[in-house]
């Protein structure tokens, strides 16, 4: 599948960590804990997950899906969120509530990502990159929301 | 590092191709063509890459590093956007010039990435999930652009 024949590792930094009723927590190893230093002068956080509940499906060979919020429209995997994609890496915009870099807590209002959930990487949110004033969306889209909404967004909340 | 002792194994997708003075495509491999489906239906795209150029450095012990915007006051790598940290995988929010699915190009504006990096996904960008409205940043980024500009923006254009 690879024309170079290469392939990455990665491994997991933390975890998401959400009893029922509880907080949302990213749960961030202890040996990694000193990249956290700063990452509370900002509101909002990339968080970077693996949909590890589809790691044993053949997941490398789906590469068109029904839409389920587009009347089961098809989409390439490409040009929707789902999570079954070549490679599982998901990404969430979080709203956070604290930070403590010295337990490794990073306390988020939502995630569409179940407990346990591994965690590749956390970047802050940058207007500059990240937020787009012109963004045109697929037909099936019209009508969502504009921004983000309060207490964030679950695409897939109970189904990550 | 990981107390679970998984990781996860990603495989590229495409590429980058640059050729100085040309268009910036990202070339995705035949294999994956048909994940592209529908992808011209949005303005903007997120492209998930390789940071590969340092793919041999011990990229998984830096932590902290200096900000070169921010008269070298150190972060966090969760705190900045640095490409070295525990997993190299980057993201771009791009404009898209043209999709062809057949040929597996898609033509972005810009890209902070060098010829020939690695590409592991493409999802495309939703105001809902992406775009935030009330972000706060940090101090060291106040008076940067509140928005993506026009053309994109590289913050490390000449050295990813």
């Amino acid at each position: 599948m690879d024309p170079n024949g290469s392939s990455f590792q990665i491994s997991p930094v933390g975890r998401i960590v959400r009893p029922e009723g509880g907080p949302i927590t990213v749960q961030v190893d202890a040996a990694y804990r000193a990249a956290l230093k700063g990452l509370d002068t900002f509101s909002h956080v990339i968080v970077f997950w693996w949909a590890q509940r589809f790691d044993e499906a053949q997941y490398r060979d789906v590469l068109v899906v029904p839409l389920p919020y587009a009347g089961d429209r098809e989409a390439g995997v490409f040009a929707c969120r789902s999570p079954l994609r070549p490679n599982l890496i998901m990404t969430t915009v979080c709203r956070m509530v604290a930070v403590d870099e010295a337990q490794g807590a990073v306390q988020i209002e939502n995630i569409d990502a179940f407990d346990g959930t591994p965690v590749l990487d956390l970047k802050p949110y940058f207007p500059v990159t990240d937020r787009v004033r012109d963004a045109r969306i697929s037909p099936d889209l019209v009508g969502w929301p504009e921004w983000m909404p309060a207490g964030g967004i679950g695409l897939m909340d109970g189904e990550a």
